[in-house]
């Protein structure tokens, strides 16, 4: 049996890359597809600080694009050979969920990465291939490469939209980002930076950054950032207010997930506007009565449900209209997954690209 | 003096009509008026049971039909002799929340009652008259007269839109009930029972009612009302799942405003869906994170920007089309206030009128 080297976490602080055997398809649904890129996701340091120790281990990783090598006999979508990304999560793409746009709510679906299979890996067996993978093709039909044609740069952006960059862009359809709004983003990790970008995309008016690191915030600015608030807690609300002739804004996408950045988001929220979540909430109970009740405002976001979004961005980025894939500020072999985890733990890097 | 008889609380329990002044005109942009209807609100009973000893005691009252004996020399839109009806807050109507629609807002604005003016009353001055105030006219621009051109049941629908009524529709309108969809209405009081009126109006499918008072539940199959559920919490729960194919409803208007009724809203909705808030939460922190995240729930709602509807639902009432009023099932004289709010402290009485 072939093997590969894949991913896991042993607990805090303890990725180690394993070699074991590599996976072939089980359902007639599934695909198999070889790694051309995977990444490390800002929500992969929660159990980085908190994980249990584990004699087995959680495979790890939820980001990937490949090629495919082989599919089962109910796949119709796909053919070896095929450059293709994932959503995090696998789904039907049919079922009452899926149909109304929430495929993370699929009936038949499932996450990746956790307690179930990890992308960080040289191989993966892809459940509900035609549900979950999307093929990547130029405007024309033809194929794109498992170079990107011969750019890392596209390479980049198309991995970006299998979590990273399609998470900022649902923050900013949920909180419905539009012309003639102002848009307050939280967070200048790789999710805000998305959310930034993708509000410009909508068409929003004026984007207000909330983060602190400079390097990141100058690429905010490049994404579309208008304003830049370093400064956190009642002193950044002060900012943000100001800016917005004292009223706040109207819509305010967090993408941390901690709670102080939830009352920063109330805080600046205007009164009929909305706070759209995508930082995975690492608090259970917030405050949700009193200002957020008087002033009529909205809380919503949640898990990305990227496949809703997967097609019509995979053309604009294969047509150059948009590069999400600058967060990516650093590439390591997938061998060095460790390292790559402990450099976006000390900030050192914004997001790592693994290459297997 | 003229002097005229409105009503104060001065602790729980302890409502009292008094003999004060009757008010007058102080800025150029109030109106008098006299009252026709007034009533008592569910929300009323917060500081019926909880509201500490108080020496000068608060004015009660925020909902009120009236009409106009006096306006000051910038009120535009009314005339001596027009019958009014009121929103539970004035507001300028003009100002860039008004505008936006939610005239809770308003940057000039306040509500009634509490400690501001009390409706309660046998004459009120309206602050910002023309932002405040809607004069009720047939369809063919002829007036109606203060005693519903002879219908009791016009007077007490007309009354139901300075608050209960039009609440129940901001909570529709905030979920987006329309067409297609599964609405759960939490709580069978009368602003449940007006939700459930306002989502049958904007084209609910299936509108499911969570309530144990048959009385009341009945009057909410009249309004529209698909599916009664008595049961509470988790079995209730379960058995509105079961009759939404287990997955629960597209949007839940909560109309309580306990938290156990939030919990239960958040155990009803389907993935994706909407709770809509419109009962005053006398919660003040909630369970926000968890599933609620992972499926994308959207929790929106708030204090009814009722001014917002206001033009609208008179006419439909004045065309017989809705006769939400039914919510009143007693009327006493305003000289009785304390035994009203005792009537619906005990349940005995859904909505009191009070009648000068």
């Amino acid at each position: 049996m072939e093997t590969m080297k894949a991913t896991f976490m042993y607990g805090a602080g303890d990725v180690r890359v394993e070699t074991i055997p590599a996976p072939s398809l089980i359902e007639a649904t599934d695909a198999v597809i070889r790694t051309v890129r995977s990444c490390v996701c800002g929500s992969d340091l929660h159990p980085y600080h908190s994980m249990e120790v584990s004699e087995q281990g959680s495979p790890m990783g939820h980001e990937v694009m490949g090629v495919v090598e082989e599919v089962g006999a109910a796949v119709t979508s796909l053919r070896p050979g095929d450059l293709v990304i994932s959503s995090f999560t696998y789904q039907d793409n049919t079922c009452e969920f899926c149909r109304e746009g929430f495929h993370v709510s699929c009936l038949h679906g499932g996450f990746f990465g956790g307690q179930g299979i990890g992308l960080q890996a040289e191989f993966v067996r892809v459940p509900l291939a035609d549900g979950t993978l999307v093929a990547v093709r130029a405007a024309d039909g033809s194929a794109v490469d498992e170079t990107g044609n011969g750019s890392e740069e596209l390479l980049a952006s198309l991995l970006s939209l299998s979590d990273v960059y399609l998470t900022g862009y649902h923050a900013a359809t949920m909180g419905q980002v539009g012309p003639g709004q102002t848009v307050t983003v939280i967070g200048d990790g790789a999710v805000g930076l998305s959310a930034v970008l993708a509000s410009r995309q909508l068409g929003a008016d004026r984007i207000i950054l909330m983060g602190r690191h400079a390097s990141r915030t100058d690429l905010g600015r490049e994404f579309g950032a208008t304003d830049v608030v370093a400064e956190r807690g009642e002193e950044g609300i002060e900012l943000v207010r100001d800016l917005t002739g004292g009223h706040g804004s109207h819509v305010v996408l967090e993408a941390v997930g901690h709670r102080p950045a939830y009352e920063q988001a109330a805080g600046v929220v205007r009164a009929g506007g909305t706070i759209s979540r995508v930082g995975v909430p690492q608090y259970r109970e917030a405050p949700i009565g009193g200002s957020l009740f008087l002033n009529n405002i909205t809380l919503t976001g949640g898990t990305a449900p990227v496949r809703r979004y997967l097609e019509s961005a995979t053309a604009q980025v294969v047509a150059g209209e948009i590069n999400p894939g600058r967060v990516f500020d650093v590439a390591m072999p997938l061998t060095q997954a460790p390292a790559a985890y402990a450099a976006m733990d000390r900030r050192e890097a914004l997001k790592v690209m693994l290459v297997p």
